[in-house]
């Protein structure tokens, strides 16, 4: 466009919030309009979350999560159990596990993957700190909720095999139909994997 | 969910991304772990670009319209055709014909529709300053580009109304089949207004 429709300022508010996942050119625009019609409602208490975020986010040095304190929300907590630890490939997964009050432990965020293609290698993760947490008296399980990709599987062995000396109940996530899937459209490997862990009813 | 998963200040700033229009709460939570991830990428200069919009943004006192300056950037334009005011509901509605680029003049945003129903009256809009500007010897036309609603062509006609006395030519926006519309997808009245006005190829 050549001709410029609003300041500077506004241009270039839209121009970044149409890089969050979810919105693109269009609905940052919306976006933004919504924020400046709602300046007190929404707009002022929205910057200042920002703000205050900014300030104090970082990385809990204990298990790699990201929050405004550290050690983090979930490590502080007094009420998680600590003889379970919950190893995920990303912030993304462990909210999402949160989300489901699956796990009633702690956990361990690797930052990734080991990927030869792109080479990730072990030092590149937060692998270290996961063994010498594993090897406190206290920790008896290490749940390796990683994707099932093909490099998460991949890791997932690493992890598994650098426990094997240690003391601790190594598990990974079942493989099975989802809840409220239909089997037509499953693929087969793992429908495979809901037969072979077949339960009795 | 009973248990905190990020502290307080995280969940609010989730809280409140969940009010923007397009985001919901899970895209909500994924967009702040976006700005987290991206802290000097995206979050910092997001949150410059928000505090130097709030800090500056207003409402035109010519036109109605938001701008972080005022007059706004469309009404100091000296590039605009100042003989054609072309009268929006909406600032949303503005950006929207600045993005196809169908306006050359300048534009006079009403703040809302009148409304029996909604108690909002003439003197609720902002129709007083219009009546004003179109006085000027300089405007000739005066484009009514408010939405195809009942509530929208009331007000039409109550400024065309109030612009009779004035030496203004009053317009309103073509009705017709949309650019890439298909006929059978059409409603009845807006196939009878296309047909009725029908041009020479």
């Amino acid at each position: 466009m050549s001709r410029r429709i609003a300041s500077a300022e506004i241009e270039r508010l839209i121009q970044l919030m149409a890089k969050l996942p979810g919105l693109g050119p269009r609905s940052a625009r919306r976006a933004a309009l919504h924020l400046i019609k709602r300046k007190e409602l929404l707009f002022v208490p929205l910057a200042a979350a920002m703000s205050d975020v900014l300030e104090h986010v970082g990385i809990c040095t204990n298990c790699g999560n990201v929050d405004t304190c550290d050690p983090c929300t979930i490590c502080a907590d007094p009420g998680r159990d600590r003889s379970v630890i919950c190893v995920v490939e990303d912030v993304g997964d462990l909210w999402a596990l949160e989300r489901a009050t699956a796990i009633k432990g702690q956990y361990h965020v690797l930052g990734g993957t080991l990927s030869a293609l792109e080479g990730v290698g072990p030092d590149d993760l937060n692998i270290v700190a996961l063994i010498e947490r594993a090897a406190a008296p206290e920790v008896n399980e290490v749940v390796l909720a990683v994707n099932a990709t093909v490099d998460g599987q991949t890791t997932a062995h690493y992890i598994s095999d650098r426990l094997e000396a240690s003391n601790v109940d190594v598990t990974r996530l079942a493989h099975g139909v989802p809840v409220g899937g239909e089997l037509d459209y499953l693929d087969e490997g793992t429908l495979a994997a809901a037969v072979r862990s077949r339960r009795p009813v």
